[in-house]
C-alpha cells in the first residue's frame, strides 16, 4: 500500500570542488537506491574510447548544441568560447522525473542558478566540501593525474567553489566517504518524504479513510 | 574539522493516529542519534506512580498554566474545558536548539499550527500514517488495552489525523518499524545538512580557504 502514494522525481544537483570526493559518493548512492539515475549530458566534445552514446554523453554538433539553445530544450549549459559545450537536456531528464525518478545532475555552481531559475521547486542542490584545501591538495597530489600547474589551477577553482557553498540547500563535509553517503542518502531519503511531491496523497488519504 | 561547523537545532514534530506505531519510532531514533532529545511538557494532571518531575513532564497547577499562557511563555499548548492541559514550555525547548540539540514534539495538528505561527522556520513537521485504517484497527485490538468504545473512538480521531497529513512538511506510512525509523532518520539527518541552519558556515569557508 505504501508504494501506491505515487511522487514525482527530484533534481539532485552534485556539487564540488574537483577532488571533494563526489565521483565516489555517486557511484555508491547510485549502487546503492533504488529509482535514482545520473542525467546525460548532450556535449560537442569528441567521443572517446570506451564511451558510449546516450550512456555517458550525448554526443552532438556545434549547430545541433545552437539549436537546443535557441528552442530552450536545455536546463542549463556551459557555453565556452574556447572546449567543448555541455548542456542538460531538458527532455530527457523530465522523462525520468515523470516516471518517479530522482535525476543527479553532476554540475557546478552556474548550473544552479539556472536550474533554479527554471525548475527551482524541484531541485535539492547539494554541495560537497573537503574539511579543508589544504587535505584537498593532498587528494590531488595523492590521486597522481594531474600536474603540478593543473593542481595549482584546480586549487584556485577549489577556492571559489568553497565560496559557493552558501548558496547551496545543504552542505556535506566530505570527510569520510561513509559519512558522506549517509548523509547524502539521508538528503534523498528525506525529500522522497516531502509531502508536497507526494503527487498521489489524496487518493492515499481517500484510500486509507475508505479502507477503514 | 566538520565538527566546527556549528548548527541551530530543529523542533522535529511527530503527529500519527494512535496506534500508527509513533512512540516506537521514537524510542528508537532517541538510542541511535546523538543530540536529539524529547521535548518535555508542563501538564496540569496529577503526577503518576513512576512519573519524574522534569523527565516525564513538568506537573504545575492551573493557577501556574494560566500565567505561562498569559506570558506566552508556551509555543504551544492544549486548553480544554474538561480534563487536564498541556504544554510545550518555550524557555526549555529555545535552551536546547541553542546547544545544538533537535528536539521532538510530539503534538497533534493544533500543535503544529501554533508551532508554525511562532517558530515556523525552526520546525520539521513529520505525520506518521498507518498503510490503512483497517490495519490501525487492528493494531488497536492487538494492544489489547482499550475497550471496543475507546477503540472506536480513537478510529475516528484517525480518520481525522489522516486527512490532516496533506498540512504536514512529510508523510511517513509506517508500514515496517524499521523502515519507518530510517526514514525519520533520514529526514532529520538531512535536516542537520541544511545549509540555512549551519550558522558557522561563513566561518567555516574563511577557515578552509585559509589553511589552503
Amino acid at each position: 500500500m505504501a508504494n501506491e502514494i505515487k511522487r514525482q522525481g527530484w533534481m539532485f544537483i552534485f556539487s564540488a570542488p574537483s577532488g571533494g570526493g563526489k565521483s565516489s559518493v555517486i557511484k555508491r548512492l547510485l549502487a546503492e537506491l533504488d529509482d535514482l539515475v545520473h542525467s546525460v549530458s548532450v556535449t560537442t566534445r569528441a567521443k572517446r574510447e570506451g564511451e558510449v552514446e546516450g550512456k555517458d554523453y550525448y554526443f552532438i554538433d556545434e549547430d545541433k548544441f545552437k539549436e537546443l539553445v535557441r528552442e530552450k530544450a536545455l536546463y542549463e549549459y556551459v557555453d565556452s568560447d574556447f572546449g567543448p559545450k555541455y548542456g542538460t537536456p531538458k527532455g530527457a531528464v523530465d522523462k525520468l522525473l515523470c516516471e518517479g525518478k530522482d535525476v543527479i545532475l553532476d554540475l557546478d555552481y552556474p548550473g544552479v542558478v539556472q536550474l533554479r531559475a527554471l525548475a527551482g521547486d524541484r531541485i535539492k542542490a547539494i554541495c560537497f566540501l573537503p574539511p579543508s584545501l589544504a587535505i584537498l591538495r593532498q587528494r590531488l597530489i595523492n590521486r597522481g593525474t594531474d600536474s603540478a600547474e593543473v593542481i595549482e589551477k584546480r586549487m584556485s577553482q577549489a577556492e571559489k567553489r568553497v565560496k559557493e557553498c552558501v548558496h547551496y540547500d545543504y552542505v556535506v563535509v566530505n570527510d569520510d566517504l561513509d559519512a558522506a553517503v549517509e548523509e547524502a542518502k539521508a538528503i534523498i531519503l528525506a525529500a522522497r518524504a516531502e509531502r508536497r511531491i507526494l503527487c498521489g496523497l489524496d487518493d492515499f488519504v481517500n484510500q486509507v479513510v475508505e479502507k477503514k
